[in-house]
């Protein structure tokens, strides 16, 4: 935050619904705490603060001199979570680092944009943990131009798709894959009836029958599986898929109008956008190059880049004067980072039966000296004074109460990058033994100890 | 908090009802702010910590070895506030410092207290602002021994009383006066009817009529301004005060029972606890020494450490065993710094009307460096490094946007310790003119900055 001159504050947990109301997030969003105080007022607790800082530099920022305004914060969120679960990875309450970008024109925001994506690589290549940067869609936040970044894990909730040849790599929500050329000769067709969001409208989905159907033909294909709802969606087509076969039947025989969507691969009326419809199936066509084929992973996301555009300065009416003297919506950002989704992504990845494992850059401290009877005090203060001065962030276990066995056991519970055992052989011949749990490392080091450390944690 | 050997961690905000309901708490506290989930579960936003952190200790603490515990957190608390207002003064969200500890004897939890005691006294003596101490009474959290620590202020909503001879300070619920004897012999009483705050006893309060009563003989006396409530509670007696005279009346008539309590300076019967139920007037005698009279001042409460007890380890089942090997609950003490509150509070006193005044331990920096148009980066440099290795905490406002009477307005806003302008004098005769508003100070200090510097430092 500090390389984008981002400038620390911090805003409060509780919101009023007044602002949210201005925004059009508060009816629309089923993940907010809400609550009363004792005059009856509404309240919320604020997963996002979007709405906040807009109000606040609408306030302070009045021409195009006092922007770039980059402001951040890291904080507790709040979100009504439907299946709070796994500890840190999904809770109601979490940790995030959410910083919100404001310019006084598009190509300024975009160029923000991208340098916040580079601080964001800078942030995440510094964990050395893989990571994919996924092109996402921009959901209820608004805007017009985002990036997810996830950790490949089977613990994950996501999915993401990559390339395996061009790089591209999409969330499950925009994935786009090319059409198969052979899938147009196949003149078999699967048809789906299903009603708007608004229950007025029964809306005919169809599709090319997709060459698996056959092994399920027992029961009746399910629209989820075959159809695309996300690419629906973000056509504005809203449906409303929560309902069961007989209370469809129901519904859709009250309805008035009726609209027929075609798959783009399908003989079509000219002028409509063509949608991709089918689901995404791995081996599909990659869109983005000529041979590279798709497939998915589950992945965790522990970070978000927005471009936000005039999302919230619209309806907030957050307004500068720009070097010709006229007035304009600020173009907006918000960039966030789960940072206790992170810890616990990171866990989840790193851990093994003994303990924990953190990359040195988060790790609690580099590494841990663990002091065995067979030395005295003097010896570890030596040690540790040696490392500290050679740049190792390291701490002294020197609790005489625990046993070296139990002071080992911790060390790998707590997940210290580096462990030094402080035994007999300082004495005898100057050596430390030297472990390394990630890297699969146990030496006993007499010479250079300080370089053999520091080799490591530049593994780590 | 490092000098108590405490550790910081950080609990949750959002709490669920269950532990509440097991301490007692939940139902009796007005202030909660209650929140549901999507599935109806009820949670809290949590005004202290003291279940939560007494049901970790125990599951982590099983013997007198593991003591004592002590730990902190400086977080968002949350609080229903009947009157929100003066900005950080008294608001629903506030940030709190909070620390609470463990120990397995009642011994050990007094010495802890007094620990306590000390780092509080060390951390406000820093402040270097007049502070009083008020013996308190525990109020809702529980306990037997408690200390408020105030900054007398006419924004303050608690009242303290002090003895002008002895010391003796305490707030208005505890505050204890001694029987003048000339009350004794005036035979005139003044009696109250009243009922129980459950509605099934009539009791009948009898004091001795005031001196200042045939003033108001006009109207009714009013319970409030002549009996002193917070002794009734204290004695057990709890009494619905909200009720209109009409609406009393119509509850009186129902009661079935009825109690007389008398003032102790008046004769009753010889086995009843004798209760101070007159309220205390400036003027009355200190309870603690032979000449000293008690005033009362408005205060702003900023801490507060409370002695428990068991008061939750008892309802949560918090045991340890002891060196004897049998089984006790924990001692414990809770002890809070209302850091929010501390920063509005010094705000609102040190501030004058041209800004802030910090004093130097909590300011932003404790000194800056305006510079002016008459002199080079490199001057700004190298007043700025003189200074930090003299050991000053200083920023540069090198804004050359600005002009010069901008930034010593803006300076003075923020509050800065000590300003030096850096001007044409520093070229000329390597002066600079230093200014301290709190303390009146403005000069050209040519020789010894530093030295200058910090002896103003050391007396803000």
């Amino acid at each position: 935050m500090s390389s984008l001159g981002a400038s620390k504050l911090s805003l409060s947990s509780i919101t009023t619904e007044t602002l949210w109301k201005r925004s059009g997030r508060y009816s629309e969003n089923s993940e907010l705490l809400r609550l009363k105080d004792r005059k009856k007022s509404g309240f919320l607790l604020s997963p996002t603060h979007e709405e906040e800082i807009t109000a606040l530099v609408a306030g302070i920022a009045n021409s195009y001199k006092d922007l770039p305004i980059r402001l951040y914060q890291i904080g507790r969120k709040y979100r009504d979570e439907r299946r709070p679960r796994k500890g840190l990875l999904r809770a109601k309450e979490f940790l995030m680092k959410d910083l919100y970008t404001f310019d006084y024109a598009y190509e300024q925001g975009l160029g923000t944009y991208e340098s916040v994506r580079k601080a964001y690589k800078n942030l995440f290549d510094e964990l050395r943990i893989p990571y994919l940067v996924a092109e996402a869609d921009s959901g209820s936040i608004g805007g017009d131009l985002s990036h997810e970044y996830h950790f490949a894990s089977p613990s994950g909730e996501d999915i993401v798709w990559s390339c395996n040849s061009c790089g591209y790599t999409a969330n499950e929500e925009l994935v786009e894959k090319r059409v198969n050329p052979e899938r147009r000769v196949n003149t078999g067709v699967l048809a789906f009836t299903t009603i708007s969001a608004d229950h007025n409208t029964a809306i005919r989905i169809i599709i090319p029958a997709p060459d698996s159907l056959s092994k399920d033909h027992v029961s009746t294909p399910r629209i989820h599986d075959y159809v695309n709802l996300h690419a629906l969606n973000r056509a504005g087509i809203d449906i409303d898929s929560s309902l069961e076969p007989q209370a469809l039947s129901v519904l859709l025989a009250k309805t008035k109008r009726s609209v027929t969507i075609h798959d783009r691969s399908l003989p079509q009326e000219s002028n409509i956008l063509p949608l991709d419809l089918t689901v995404t199936r791995p081996g599909d066509s990659c869109s983005r190059c000529a041979s590279g084929e798709l497939d998915s992973q589950p992945a965790i996301e522990v970070g978000h880049t927005f471009h936000l555009g005039t999302r919230y300065s619209a309806p907030l009416n957050a307004l500068v004067t720009t070097p010709e003297n006229t007035e304009v919506l600020m173009q907006m950002g918000c960039h966030g980072i789960g940072v206790s989704r992170l810890i616990g992504a990171i866990a989840s990845l790193l851990h093994d039966e003994r303990g924990l494992n953190w990359p040195r850059i988060i790790a609690p401290f580099e590494a841990v000296i663990i002091m065995t009877p067979q030395v005295s005090e003097e010896d570890g203060i030596a040690l540790y004074d040696m490392l500290r001065s050679g740049g190792v962030d390291v701490v002294l276990d020197d609790r005489a109460s625990k046993s070296v066995g139990w002071k080992l056991k911790d060390a790998d519970l707590i997940g210290y990058s580096v462990v030094l055992v402080l035994g007999k052989s300082w004495k005898t011949s100057g050596s430390v033994e030297v472990q390394c749990r990630r890297l699969g490392y146990r030496e006993n080091v007499k010479e250079g100890l300080e370089k053999t450390v520091c080799e490591l944690l530049d593994r780590l």
